[in-house]
């Protein structure tokens, strides 16, 4: 156990905006909120998945939305307890500890918006990234189910729902979240202790906490913090260059588009292409593949190493796009069935990014 | 109180249809819904408004959706006792009495479905008509909730909501049901005995069975049944010809569309348009309007009287248009802002049928 206080939760909050892979929303925005409730209400308890007794009621909270949407419109951090307290009076149960749904972007900090209720966050998430659809959690993977769920709006309005799978969760609970503005605040996959520490991805605000601490002590030391990721994450240079294109737009509830970057330095001569669903799905390389979901792409400032959010990239910055492999869990089979390009209309398969790199030739962790 | 059984019930389905204005969903599929639950379960007691305790505990039966959908996706009535028996779980409480939402189409039988709980259905609704919005009743004039409401769909999503207004309500609730498959079942406006003999419209049922009646014994004794219901109902009518067009989409869950009638008879050589969404919004008689919303508009065959519901409109079909007077209470200033014609879109403020007959020279009664 641990407790997070204002400092920890913006090394969490700069970590998480790698794991986001470009969605999650920004972690700003997510930090403002869970800065808010720790200021209000003193730090909050982060504990291993292990030290989770088998017999806890954990709980996802996360809000749903379009990032390009978030930005412009706050959430309370009220909003953030009163969907875990809707939810308990549902089940008519008490949780006992919160745990963040995605540990990328904005949700891995949302969790802490429930400061005031004194519960412990896990150390652990359902993505070990984000991901823009409900159904795609590790908790699926063992036919965990996404509801009985709970989401509140800005406005006041509350939606319980129970669905016979979580795609139809996913499917109703979306149209919802458009209808009441485009971002909402949910209580979701309730499940034990014991279920936790089987279907979550262990450690993953520490590997945040630890990832926005070497971005910033290797500011510090005048190093390049995009090497110091690659290397921490086992990571792949995808591409350097600036960007001479984005498209963006919110539909159906999520920010998409695509981004086209003119090569600079080894690069030079070449484009790239990058598109996004909330979080990249596909990189192309001079219009080859050169990695795709659910292994994690990011855009970074190639100076400042500052990570860029899909729904933040805008023409003339320069950055260096890196490729990092997904938990092993989403290269399987099932994984690929509900995170892989073809659930989001590609007609390519998934090909891990690491081979892809060796297969281009690509140079692999640093150059 | 009276039981209604199958032959009370096929006349209120046939009256049910005029009160439906176009829309309120096909009442045959309504009627085999109903029809179906009572076979099983045996008649089910009709009482007036007048009986029904103060501290009873009353709520609508309803379905929710695009009336062209629903013809090819018939509900089924355990999801009516499923929707009652999911918001008394939430609400903590047993519902006393069900009661229609909506006296015209579908939902003027969609109650009935109901009978395996044994529950009575108060002879009253909340719009004395149709009209194709959850606010749209008399209840939302004197500031009664919509929520919490409960809807079921056919694919066992159960969707709980509370909302701040009935707009919110409605806006939320018909982005749900469109996500579902357009056609879901609900339990919703949950209202003591004294607010419902406050805020319903009295009697609605028994007016239904009656025009029904009216219509079968009209047609048996070989007179019009046109004239016979615009005679009941203090009708006009509107205009008589023959469809020669129909534009018809679901769009945003609703049945959406317009249809031309050419001219015959007293009416030969002018042309007709009527405007819908699930219900007819605006009829215009060679450009000029001659009814809007909240007043009922109503197409029927001209020989047989068969009411056509604007989903069943056809090219070809001979036809006669009847205008009929609303509940007062539409006609308010109250009433005018969530039923009339600017709700609709339209820019044009709402004047009586019967006034606007008289303006136009119309015939009104019979000719």
């Amino acid at each position: 156990m641990k407790l997070v206080d204002e400092s920890v939760l913006a090394d969490i909050t700069l970590g998480s905006t790698i794991l986001g892979a470009g969605g999650g929303g920004d972690p700003y925005v997510g930090m403002l909120l869970a800065r808010e409730a720790i200021r209000k209400h003193g730090p909050v308890q982060l504990v291993d998945l292990e030290e989770v007794p088998d017999d806890a009621m954990v709980v996802f909270i996360a809000g749903m939305g379009a990032p390009g949407v978030l930005v412009e419109k706050l959430p309370r951090d009220q909003d953030a307890v009163l969907a875990l307290r809707e939810l308990e009076s549902f089940l008519g149960i008490r949780f006992t500890h919160v745990a963040p749904a995605e540990a990328g972007g904005l949700n891995a900090v949302t969790p802490f918006a429930t400061a005031s209720t004194g519960l412990p966050v896990v150390d652990a998430d359902g993505m070990g990234r984000a991901f823009p659809s409900l159904e795609m959690v590790t908790p699926t993977l063992y036919g965990g189910m996404c509801t009985p769920m709970a989401f509140v709006d800005e406005h006041g309005n509350v939606v319980i729902m129970k669905s016979p799978t979580n795609a139809w969760a996913e499917r109703i609970g979306r149209a919802a979240c458009v209808a009441s503005g485009c971002h909402v605040v949910m209580a979701l996959y309730p499940m034990t202790g014991r279920d936790a520490k089987a279907w979550l991805v262990r450690g993953v605000l520490t590997l945040a906490e630890s990832l926005g601490r070497t971005i910033r002590e290797t500011r510090l030391a005048h190093g390049s913090p995009v090497d110091a990721v690659i290397e921490a994450q086992r990571g792949v240079r995808l591409f350097e260059g600036k960007i001479v294109e984005v498209a963006r737009r919110t539909e159906r509830g999520w920010t998409i588009g695509e981004a086209s970057i003119e090569g600079s330095g080894a690069f030079a001569g070449e484009t790239f292409d990058l598109h996004f669903q909330n979080e990249h799905l596909a990189a192309m390389r001079n219009g080859e593949i050169v990695a795709t979901t659910p292994d994690l792409i990011m855009v970074m400032a190639t100076e400042s190493g500052e990570p860029i959010p899909a729904e933040e990239i805008r023409y003339g910055y320069r950055v260096t796009v890196i490729g990092m492999p997904c938990d092993d869990r989403w290269r399987t089979e099932a994984g690929l069935a509900i995170s892989g390009p073809r659930c989001f209309g590609y007609d390519f398969d998934y090909q891990p990014v690491e081979e892809l790199a060796a297969h281009a030739g690509q140079p692999v962790g640093a150059r």
